[in-house]
């Protein structure tokens, strides 16, 4: 096996899926599967054996002919992959229900991802705590990023302040965005943005609800 | 104009575009536009014109040639078709921080989503409250649900306690799951299940970030 975590020009359901792999070969390895078919592994997540051995191989050759996958060592291939040897410096701009719910979740922290500091526009929530961090304003943004390093901003603001946010966080270097915010936002081609739409998942849910009622309904009249 | 929301087989890519479609039109109405072209408002979404023109015509016959669409006509329809005329009851398990944020959140009581009820298994956590709401044991979760009749339930729960509510909720009606449990869930088919994975996304993100800073760092090789 050898993994080449430096290809580019990945497309971007391929870097969707990795995180899925991930976390389907972690289940795995708590499970104390030691090996997995990407027949098996594909059907798992949803895609074919093919489609999961191409994913792959823009990283690299995995797995044996015959054998298929040790899980732990295409978990650890993914891993690193996914950068997760790394460390990310966060900070939280929106420090209400939402941003506190995300400093706070160990899963992240566990995997390298710290939130370093909490913004708020609000005097209300300024000076209050975070977990271990104080909220501080946000017209202090600017010259907090100046002296530290950050890597990822989480923007938990609402839609109409979230492009001047994410101006001052391109500005200062931070290349990735992490957006609960529900608006588009222009970021310059080397800056990465993942979207949360916790609005359109809900929509979504309650559509495919009324489909749903409404298929049951077609069928108890076909069985009447 | 016809709109007609009671097609069935609805694909599930459509599914998940219709809430861009409804946030989009909302934004141009916000703005002040009153029509526009199928073109323009796929080219905001990322989809060509005539894939807006199909995912519309599950629906029936919007839009006019040569003129487009009413955006406020248009946005109606859609609401139609998702079903926001109608008000979802939804209870909440797990309230930590995000199920927290999930109550307070305006926006989705503004769309006619409601949490009525709040409950959590972790002694410390019930008795206290979320907005309005007192926390209620879980264990009183299923004789809850015999009692009021509830649309969606939203999983804030971790991943191992996650299927076992998934079941009570289902043994006593509920149609619609909203899960953040980062693991998978059986449900039958009439229940519909929405999952929102954060872990995914910040791991795509970290992804995506290190394949910028590649391409970047080459950008610069090629240049020197």
């Amino acid at each position: 096996m050898a993994s080449d975590g430096n290809k580019r020009n990945v497309p971007i359901r391929v870097a969707r899926r990795l995180p899925i792999y991930y976390r389907f070969l972690r289940e795995l390895m708590e499970n104390g599967v030691e090996r997995i078919s990407s027949a098996e592994l594909g059907a798992r997540i949803g895609v074919t054996a093919s489609q999961l051995r191409q994913d792959l191989s823009h990283f690299g050759s995995f797995g044996q002919q015959g054998y298929g996958y040790r899980v732990d060592d295409l978990y650890r291939e993914i891993s690193d992959i996914l950068g997760l040897h790394q460390r990310y410096k966060m900070v939280l701009i929106g420090s209400g229900n939402l941003g506190r719910a995300i400093a706070n979740y160990e899963g992240f922290r566990r995997r390298g991802f710290h939130v370093v500091a909490a913004f708020d526009a609000d005097p209300d929530v300024i000076g209050t705590r975070v977990g271990v961090l104080e909220v501080q304003p946000i017209d202090q943004l600017e010259e907090y990023l100046r002296r530290i390093k950050i890597h990822i901003g989480v923007l938990t603001v609402p839609a109409h302040g979230a492009q001047k946010v994410v101006d001052t966080l391109v500005r200062c270097g931070v290349k990735g965005i992490w957006s609960f915010a529900p608006v588009r936002i222009q970021v310059p081609s080397d800056v990465a943005v993942e979207h949360i739409h916790l609005s359109d998942s809900l929509l979504s849910l309650a559509f495919r609800m009324r489909q749903a009622a409404i298929q049951a309904e077609e069928d108890e009249f076909e069985d009447a």
